[in-house]
């Protein structure tokens, strides 16, 4: 069975190219290493010391014996190379993750604002072109995320992409099952209920398979694979664009700094391990929808917190101290999320708890590498608008807690 | 009051840009006139004579005494450009035509379909974020289509952009207002839908006021502006690409050949006159919603007629025949169309009809320049997918009626 991984170089994507090709999956990687050209930009690296791609599959072949095809190629820009690609290698399946993921990184400029609608957009839409083009039967596995729902409503379960609804018609009421109407709270999530779009036109259209698999926060770094030997080893982003939460809370913990609660830290947010990320994705393309099937939707995660009871949670394993600062995301200061993954369940996942698994973070990485860390990264300076900008700049000015993270 | 119209080129743009200025507005006209070069590439050209830019805003002149600007500037590609002239000019508010518009063209091949998301998308974002990085409170039109909404539920009526459902949560059954869940017919419905995405996200996070017009099919060519002068003549788009469905019957009627209806012709569509196009425009202008309230989602249309009502209405005045073909289109043969138009009513618009002003297009515009047609660019030859196109091309080897249309 082959497989493209677009995006394979990036944390989600290197890990299941390795977990995919591990299961004898033959996988070919295509990416055009623009998240390492952002890190240029932002002056940043990852905490941890990823090799350039010739090294890592030059290392996973010498370990394994097999080899990982990498092509390299700018989605959204080149789409005769892209359909000759198909056409060439048959690929039965493509797993989709080459899109900016960063919130913040795309509310960061209205540079960064266009950069993220355009690449994304314009990637996925290549994608989608060239299989039909392609004239292939090729099953595309799309990584979204849970960002796309809507926290709106007490009480509702997050189903798995698809809502039933009744509405009042001439008729009397009518039952309707309806794509789950968005509410996202970034350009970047924005950008992924825009591909959502994508993906119900052309399976409608042109009777393509597509999986969208709407992802939680992922934490966690390393997988069986990328643990084998350093040269493998997975990318642990802990900046204010790429960090996420969880990774920012462990950094500030390693390097003995209070965790920065945005807000009162009421949001509940989703999170996935990425072990149970790279396992997802193989279940998803195992189980692909039937041609003329409408678009699968599975909700990719396995527990949900508040973050500030995460907070407490990594301060309690790591003993750092908790501050709340001005929350820079125009967002509710508190909200529910209940959410429905029973089709992954039924799959078989067995999953990794934050409970578990977090302290193992905290020692293999963000303490064993903490002297690779630029403290000054970390505080999160991309802001959603104006009113967000002025509330964390007269904070900044005023707060000493705050104001040491920063330094 | 300043009023920038990007895309005032266009069919709808340019009697809009002409009405506004009659009314005592200051017009600026920003466009790339990739319309017109989109006519060099489909070697069709408009059937009325419409002139270079700088004739008609000279023309328009030399009649009223009245100036409207002109700015040649693409959308997507000038950011910078963009957010100074929204800073020098300070403009009210801007409408938004400047969006690659025919369906049929947007599925011609894989490479119109990335054409069209990459130059609509990118269009609408740039004049999101211009406005926000100007720092200016100005109102955005722009306009849609009837075509975002399904046609699926019986004895619906089509609300005004949001719909009311009814959900089960764990608390009970809950109300909820959301937006309308789309169902777009071909990739340019559906950048009008990813457009809708990007209005929410605007009005949300930045407080952009925005009124979003879900156009029906326009007809008819001239208004009481541009029938003053011909220098001033509107757009009449034939062609199997451009033209819509009424001014290809119309074409049809003039050069004397058979009408082609797709399909059964039991597609509904909804319909309005262009100088009610440019009436409710201005209606909207003046109605803008305030700041912080949601977009604001009104339906651009007077009527809704069956296509093959529409082709026996067509045959009646100006006694032709009509011929059923295959369908070039991936759609239901059959839809019904209910739809709300309340609140252009509640503004005062009185609409013309079909019944009362299709005879003038027939002798004024069809018949006056039937000479300049070109009878082989009439049949629709963009197809939706592989299956349509194989059905079009067997029925074209058999059926000597269409095959005369097509010659």
């Amino acid at each position: 069975m082959k497989v493209f991984v677009l995006g394979g170089d990036g944390f989600c994507g290197w890990p299941t190219a390795l977990h995919l090709s591990a299961r004898g999956w033959d996988v070919v990687i295509v990416d055009d290493l623009s998240r390492r050209n952002i890190d240029n930009e932002l002056e940043v690296q990852s905490l941890t010391p990823i090799r350039p791609m010739g090294e890592r599959v030059a290392a996973w072949k010498e370990l394994t014996g097999r080899t990982i095809g990498f092509v390299k190629l700018s989605l959204g820009r080149e789409f005769d190379r892209l359909v000759q690609l198909i056409r060439d290698e048959a690929p039965d399946s493509i797993v989709h993750f080459a899109e900016q993921r960063a919130a913040p990184y795309s509310m960061k400029s209205a540079r960064h604002k266009l950069y993220t609608v355009d690449n994304n957009l314009n990637a996925t839409h290549h994608v989608l072109a060239a299989i039909v083009e392609s004239g292939l039967d090729v099953h595309l596995a799309h990584l979204g995320t849970m960002g796309v729902y809507g926290y709106g409503t007490a009480g509702l379960r997050i189903p798995e992409g698809y809502l039933k609804v009744t509405v009042e018609t001439d008729n009397g009421p009518a039952e309707q099952e309806i794509l789950f109407p968005p509410n996202p709270g970034s350009i970047y999530h924005m950008t992924k209920t825009q591909d959502a779009l994508l993906f119900q036109f052309y399976a409608k259209n042109d009777g393509l398979r597509i999986t969208d698999l709407h992802q939680g926060i992922v934490w966690g770094t390393q997988t069986e694979e990328t643990r084998r030997d350093e040269r493998l080893i997975n990318r642990f982003d802990y900046d204010g664009d790429y960090g996420t939460v969880l990774n920012r809370f462990l950094m500030q913990a390693a390097v003995g700094y209070p965790l920065t609660v945005h807000g009162g830290g009421g949001q509940t947010r989703a999170f996935i391990h990425i072990q149970d990320t790279v396992r997802c994705v193989e279940l998803a393309l195992k189980n692909p929808p039937k041609r003329g099937e409408r678009v699968k939707i599975l909700n990719q995660m396995t527990e949900s917190r508040r973050v500030r009871d995460l907070a407490a949670l990594v301060a309690r394993i790591a003993g750092a101290e908790v501050s709340h600062v001005a929350n820079p995301r125009q967002e509710a200061d508190e909200n529910e999320l209940i959410v429905v993954n029973d089709q992954f369940k039924v799959l078989g996942l067995d999953p990794i708890t934050l409970d578990e698994g977090l302290m193992a973070e905290v020692t293999e990485i963000a303490s064993a590498y903490a002297d690779r860390a630029d403290r000054a990264r970390i505080p999160c300076v991309s802001t959603w608008n104006d009113a967000r900008a002025e509330a964390l700049a007269a904070e900044r000015r005023g707060s000493p807690a705050v104001r040491a993270v920063a330094g």
